[in-house]
């Protein structure tokens, strides 16, 4: 599955990608919440075992960039991915508790050229995350800018 | 504006927010891209200046946290909120470069009661996050399951 550098080319409809994993410690989710995310679920033990959760829960936010750097961690997006339009669909599921080992799974739904970029392709990719327990805790879809592999690219676009 | 706490009863289809600003630096660019992103045109200047971009870009996740972090600023999540079950169109429309100031705002589009949770009601707000220069660079929707007004919950609830 690392057969870097990965090319437009490479991603078809079905590929599919697993990550490695990443534990998420109670210290990591209150440093997490602290800097972008003090909702009290995240950052107060105590409020926490009062609310809905019954305890902490990792920001959606903390997940959703723990995994986008496992995914990164592949080497599948550098050095084809020219960035992202963005994401649809995004849903948290299920809590990330202390202690929870989080991997992500990811398939290429749809792959096809740029008309105004010749030397871009368009690649949709699901994602899903889970830890360690099989509980799916993440999901969405996200559309990635890939360059196509050099040999196809106008020469005029090269510099890219 | 500023009148904590809301409560759900507080959000009606057209209520809107506004927050403050936040810099982004080609220092915290650096830094967050190092950590959760590190593509080439949001960590290697030099890189990003061959890329379609131009130069150095802030990761989307980084204008995504920063916004959302404005947006609790305005203590208007706490201490309602119970959290998110995602969010949608989620759109990356122009690059956030260094010295970009960004902020939020925020409109309620729809506010909803709980069928399976009578103290709780599901609310979808707008996001749409802009440069100093008026230039609109991302927007998202997101649901927030807020808590009603203490007199409003029924009481077996109001432990949450």
């Amino acid at each position: 599955m690392s057969k870097a550098p990965y090319w437009f080319e490479d991603f078809s409809p079905g590929t599919r990608f697993e990550t490695e994993g990443a534990t998420i410690t109670e210290s990591s989710i209150l440093d997490f919440a602290f800097r972008f995310d003090p909702q009290p679920f995240h950052l107060d033990a105590e409020a926490a075992r009062a609310s809905i959760y019954g305890g902490l829960i990792a920001s959606g936010f903390q997940t959703l960039i723990t995994a986008f750097r496992l995914w990164h961690g592949l080497r599948v997006m550098n050095p084809s991915s020219q960035g992202s339009p963005g994401m649809d669909e995004v849903r948290w599921l299920q809590p990330v508790r202390p202690g929870d080992t989080i991997h992500v799974e990811a398939e290429v739904i749809e792959a096809r050229a740029s008309v105004s970029r010749p030397q871009l392709g368009i690649v949709t990719f699901r994602f899903e995350v889970f830890t360690h327990r099989g509980v799916k805790v993440m999901s969405w879809t996200s559309v990635s800018l890939c360059l196509r592999r050099p040999e196809n690219r106008p020469p005029e676009t090269l510099e890219t």
